[in-house]
């Protein structure tokens, strides 16, 4: 039964990859909520440790590369299990991505440590934070479970982020328009805020991924738009 | 000779797919000169054409990515011919991913263009804007040469970049301080700076892609690091 044994190699393979994304997602989440730990707790060790950690997700990412094309490259896989195959390329890049925007967070917060923090700032940075980690755990718990409908929730919530980073991006420019020596910590918090958003878009893309590889339809883009400061001026 | 038949075929495929490339990234360049273009010359509707010139880009990602599935699924390619087609796709994401930052840029003009210009910012934006679009166009030409060496001179190209980025970060810190009335207009300028700072990356992701292509080795990262910002609080 050769037949059998090719199927059974490329399941063996798949699961193989899709540990590889579990481990990825696992080390992305922790990374965020560190990142927003260490703002908080002003503890420069664990953000100095966040920005080492992320040269392993690159590293799981090129693993995960060079799986899939090695698997496209032997296995020959059908349309369906070559969509799998593509969503994991797709989802490990989104990962990296990810990871990489907490590693500028853990960056930037090394720099604000430096400055007098700004009131309230850190602790409205770590609820954006907890947001998108749990946008995320869902979104992988989703493409596990190949569950659509937890996927499509994970997309909606990206709405709140967005609304959190509009109201930041508000009272950050209240706080610079008081008194100019906040200027330039608030530049910094911006950046962190402005990173989270994107975090959230790029989990909210791996949700994406999940409902076209369920349905075989990337969700139609009535999702309400991002960041409204672009496309309004913001009434301060 | 039906060997001969599916290479000719799948050279035709790949050939193809790089006219759908070269088309997405004209697209691109132009979108990042107009959207610098539109806030330099204070033009409304320039900007809103970038805008919604958009979505054909995304277009044409979509479309680069079905044919490269397609050619996946039909051609079992070789490993070399694998690594080129998954190049492609690393490539029109990216390209999209510019696309997108600079309708994002066309955007923040739109708001931009209600408050009193900030001197000097609009021809910075543009020398910027005007040295990725060089480097998005060098960065496609060795793509289609097959030319490492030029792919490695966008790669370093890509630090001026970043160093005209970190110039006008802390010129707008200044202006900031002067006078908080310059504050919102600069937040969106700083912005659109650190977006063109962004383009400039993935420009440069597309350049690592074509020396991995011939070489078949991806460069070291010895690359100067991209935003000084992040890991040194400016002296303003």
């Amino acid at each position: 039964m050769p037949d059998r044994h090719i199927v059974k190699s490329y399941d063996r393979d798949l699961e193989a990859i899709q540990a590889l994304i579990m481990k990825m997602g696992g080390m992305v989440e922790t990374a965020i909520l560190e990142a927003s730990q260490s703002l908080e707790n002003r503890d420069e060790e664990l953000a100095e440790r966040v920005r080492a950690n992320d040269s392993a997700v690159d590293e799981l990412e090129e693993r995960v590369n060079e799986e899939a094309a090695r698997m496209l490259a032997l296995r020959q896989p059908s349309a369906g299990d070559l969509r799998t195959v593509l969503t994991v390329m797709k989802i490990s890049a989104n990962l990296e991505r990810v990871g990489d925007y907490a590693k500028n967070m853990a960056k930037r917060t090394g720099v604000l440590l430096q400055m007098a923090p700004i009131d309230g700032s850190s602790g409205a940075i770590r609820r954006m934070s907890m947001a998108v980690g749990g946008m995320l755990k869902d979104a992988l718990d989703a493409y596990i479970q190949r569950d659509a409908e937890l996927a499509e929730d994970v997309r909606l919530r990206d709405h709140e982020v967005d609304q959190m980073y509009n109201a930041l991006f508000r009272e950050f420019l209240t706080f610079m328009m008081e008194d100019p020596r906040n200027i330039t910590a608030c530049m910094h918090l911006h950046f962190i805020a402005k990173n989270i958003e994107r975090m959230g878009d790029h989990v909210t893309s791996i949700a994406e991924q999940v409902i076209y590889l369920v349905t075989g339809e990337m969700p139609e883009d009535d999702r309400p738009k991002a960041d409204r400061t672009a496309i309004e001026a913001p009434k301060v």
